[in-house]
């Protein structure tokens, strides 16, 4: 259930869900509440008066008693239970006046959820159970016995193909299942790949099965796999679990691994490990669930084409170099067993197809999740990352490209950059006259550093509040503690070290700032340069749809203000989380849906920007926050100018 | 060249091949000569005067000078090279007088080969090269290298399917083959197996080899494997070879191989050997033609039901258990080097399709070798044998069965039998008067035994020269040296001690004779009891075809004589030699006659005869030479008489 949630003075009111943080409520609503400690409640800033309403606070930290008597509380440390007024105690200025407060009209806004977009799917799997009752064989009835099972199949099915059938692993076991069964059996049948190619028997169990049948879908990611099990009877998810690519320890992107698998015996190596994650995966799912692997009977999965070659055990050599070209675009149905993957030897393995070295199955995935292919609407797909993907087009063509745009987005290069996890700054507010910050982490702990999100944050707060320029450089006419000349730039301090769980400073420099201009301008120069392509621009678009777990946590409104996102009317804006793993979803629940994602690789086109002297002028432009054409971007240029 | 010989004082004359030996043509042409050392020289008994003409005769054994200048030779050490009239010297009887010749009207007949049977085939192989030369990659064309030879494959061919590819050998060396060939590589593509089926590329070449691109024809057989090299790009069979089953070891016929087969290892074991075998005859083709295996690109195979099971490693254990039941009847498409066979990755092993436990592959492709499935004749389709299979029908239907002739026709059970080669008497002739033989040796040595068809000429003359009677008893009446009461039954001396080659006398007993007269008892009674069971009779025959090497060694007349087969018009009888290698080879080189093979198959239906009365019946009605009814064989009858 949600409560209603009314902050004084600043006179805004938030809805938020039962047991909400108040801090982040606050921040999410754009109230600024001096927290400097991430919410792990040692700073003692975040105080607030609870005027109407009640929260639950399990400790008093840093709160005199007669406070505590009066109606106060940590704001990081209360959970909403109720419908509050909520009231931010004004602060007193050095020289003993009030700070009057001055609410930004800054509202953060997401980007909208929709589950329109991934449209309508139906509970019909690529691979479903039949259980048979057979007649025993008899002198006049003495057909083999792979032909008898066939014959069960098409019975009461009378325009039905003959089934194809697996070798030779079902063979080998099919007499004796069959007697032992008594004859009553459950077969496995992989629907045709196509609408006319037959059904395949892969196995054949004893009795009846049919009530134990899942499916996993799986998103082979360079950091994360994730993989969600579903119970293809009901098309519901019914676990999920994500592990660290181990890979990892072979290199962080890409290209380190591409790199890592041209040496003797690299390529197997690192096969080997993303099995090894994949099988991870499938145990602590089958171990939650008390499900044999054996259970499942289809995998389903997306990754990037690097991935997807090394997950093969093809050699993704040439992928790196120009004119970048990988071994191929398409990945056959395999065998999962045959990968050395946990699973019965029938099971299949599906790896959505890429389109290019840089745009790869999960990008496929996430288009054929959101039917780009299927609509009218013009549609910009965007994957924010150090190599971010892009696809704009609709239901006649589809153009993509993928631009390199560094790490920044990830953590990387930045000072104090981190991944999105524990102690991680993921939201920030700047008070517009004091300058102190309001940091909330991940978990909130105290912080450790700043994820993508919180960079993001950071930099649009820092500009709209005038403590950087437009070109990223701070204003060195403010004499403020927190902004000073650091070892290598000047910086801002987010967190004090006796505030930080890493026993220092935590800052954001102009360095990074600077990373951050670069990432953000050459996503920003990828979207023009493939609409000028085809000679649209961002009026034209009537959707953009944000792919990835970041663009699940990304503020739009902060995102156009440093220009990372065009400044476009906000209704346009949907997110799909992870879609790689939605496609993935939907294509193991319903065959119909999972047949259509030829389509959608043979409408997209790639373009290659890495020697575009187009993106070159776009992304030179794009080095200013927003933009150095400020007329892109209005609602900023008001805002910036207010 | 053929030459034309007169055989005087018979007034006989035939046409031979030039170089034929004389003695063979003798008693091919059913005159008799006294040869009683099997063709080896060492008798001296084959005396001929060459009247006109010219024989090459290396040695003059046994021949005195006079002799010699006179004209004569040894008819079993001469060989053709001109026309001839030859005159058999008259006999002295141990009275003194000549003892005139009593020409028999008995002429030997074989069947018919005749190529229409097989019919049109076109050179259009199931696999074929495609010579590619490709644009390199560049920037604005970075499509995946396979996407590239796809693309290569397509161009000029603007209706044909995407063709699909083999996974993962293909894939991982196929960066490296385009690159290292300059972009100039030749495809493999097997054809669909159906008419829709789009093609698929299993391999690719650097370079162009086009030329060489060759096809494996092979019969698995119990006992022998054969195989044919094909040139695909010409459809020649340019060389064979034929090796034993190495499979022998652990039994000779197929029951005792499955028995072996359910012993620890054994499936195993039993599926090496016959691999082993395999490779033996690539192998010595491949030296034979100083090409490598790796230039096979398809093996087209046949081989009874359990011989199938046995190669892809599939327990046949219920082929022997009532009600006989095979794992499989139809066997997918299976990759040569899986099984261990010596072959390129990519060499797909294709086995004809079984229709029951005792009537194979080898069956379905001499049937569809013979195009029974396309023709309106009601054709009786027979391969004799320890297992003899019988099938009848015509384009609209067909009914199998198979029966268990025992090891008679292969030379088991019979005292002095053996297996069709070197020192098998093949061949015989009695003298109506003196009841002395006229043997003719498989490579003309002396003779060690009696093969199948040389059994069939023996019980034919003993009957006809009533030496024996129509139940297979010998003619006590007759006072002759050579027919005797022996160890366990009467029997006829067929070669002296010392005119044999196993330094003993060679014999044929009235327990031969009754095993013989089992055997093809069970034989006839599967053909009226398929025939019965469909209401029709021997006169609604249009063609018999005999299969089987065995089949083209048979004497028609002979083989009719003791009721092996039905005594019909001569002109109806057709042999197709080893028809499961032919049907193969017609497969391997059209891949439209190919296709055409699930039609037979699925047009035949099996009867199991084992447990029906009606062949019990009939069995017993045909326990005698050539039948309880001589109405059945009018011919026979009119000879027996006269």
């Amino acid at each position: 259930m949600s409560k209603t949630i009314h902050f004084l003075p600043d006179n805004v009111t938030v809805i938020v869900e039962d047991g909400e943080n108040l801090l982040a409520a606050a921040a999410n609503a754009g109230v600024y509440i001096p927290a400097f400690c991430g919410g792990d409640g040692v700073c003692g800033k975040c105080k607030v008066k609870i005027k109407e309403g009640e929260v639950a606070s399990d400790q008093a930290k840093r709160l005199k008693k007669e406070e505590h008597d009066q109606g106060y509380c940590l704001a990081c440390q209360a959970s909403v239970i109720s419908d509050l007024v909520v009231e931010i105690p004004e602060e007193i200025k050095k020289d003993g006046k009030a700070l009057k407060r001055n609410p930004k009209t800054t509202r953060s806004i997401s980007a909208r959820s929709l589950d329109s977009l991934i449209g309508e799917w139906v509970v019909s799997p690529p691979v479903e159970k039949r259980f048979l009752k057979l007649d025993p064989p008899t002198t006049d009835d003495n057909i083999a016995d792979l032909q008898r099972v066939l014959r069960g199949i098409r019975k009461g099915c009378s325009d039905c193909k003959e089934p194809t059938y697996d070798h030779p692993a079902l063979l080998k076991e099919l007499p004796f299942t069959l007697r032992e069964s008594n004859w009553e059996i459950t077969a496995i049948l992989l629907r045709g790949k196509r609408q006319r190619e037959p059904d395949r028997i892969i196995a054949v169990e004893p009795g009846d099965t049919t009530d134990r049948l899942y499916g996993l879908a799986l998103d082979i990611g360079t950091t994360t796999l994730c993989g969600i099990l579903i119970d293809l009877n009901t098309g519901k998810v019914i676990a999920e679990a994500s592990a660290y690519n181990s890979q990892i320890g072979y290199g962080e992107d890409v290209i380190s691994r591409i790199i890592y698998s041209q040496r003797a015996g690299g390529l197997k190596a690192l096969q080997g490990k993303v099995v090894y994650t994949i099988n991870t995966i499938i145990e602590t799912i089958c171990k939650k669930m008390i499900i044999s692997p054996s259970d499942i009977s289809y995998i389903m999965a997306a990754g990037n084409t690097v991935m997807s070659h090394l997950l093969l055990g093809i050699d993704p050599k040439y992928i790196r170099e120009a004119p970048y070209v990988p071994t191929s675009s398409h990945f056959p149905l395999t065998t999962a067993a045959d990968l050395g993957v946990y699973a019965h030897p029938s099971v299949r393995l599906f790896l959505y197809p890429a389109v290019a070295s840089y745009v790869g199955g999960d990008i496929v995935s996430g288009v054929h999740a959101c039917q780009m292919h299927k609509s009218p609407e013009l549609t910009l797909f965007i994957d924010i990352g150090t190599n971010g993907e892009i696809v704009v087009g609709n239901q006649d063509w589809m153009m993509c490209t993928a631009c390199s745009a560094g790490p920044a987005f990830e953590g990387g290069g930045i000072q104090h950059g981190m991944r999105a996890s524990a102690g991680a700054i993921e939201n920030f507010h700047i008070h517009p006259e004091t300058f102190d910050p309001m940091i909330i982490t991940i978990e909130r702990t105290k912080p450790r550093g700043i994820c993508g999100s919180g960079l993001i944050s950071i930099v649009s707060e820092l500009l709209e509040a005038g403590v950087i320029d437009q070109q990223g450089k701070f204003n060195r006419a403010i004499d403020h503690p927190r902004i000073r000349q650091g070892e290598d730039s000047f910086e801002y301090v987010l967190a004090w070290d006796k505030d930080s769980l890493i026993g220092e400073d935590i800052v954001i420099t102009e360095i990074d700032l600077d990373n951050l201009i670069r990432a953000k301008g050459a996503m920003y120069a990828g979207y023009v340069t493939l609409l000028e392509s085809v000679g649209m621009g961002f009026n034209d678009l009537d959707r953009v749809i944000l792919a990835g777990n970041f663009g699940a946590y990304i503020d739009l409104e902060r995102a156009i203000c440093i220009g990372l996102l065009p400044d476009i009317d906000r209704d346009k804006f949907y997110y799909l989380g992870n879609a790689s793993l939605v496609g993935a979803q939907i294509s193991l629940c319903d065959h119909n849906r999972f047949r259509e994602r030829s389509q959608v690789s043979k409408l997209i086109t790639n373009m290659e920007l890495s020697e575009s002297p187009d993106f070159m002028t776009h992304y030179m432009a794009a080095m200013f926050l927003p933009h150095t054409d400020m007329s892109l971007f209005p609602t900023i240029k008001d805002k910036l100018s207010g």
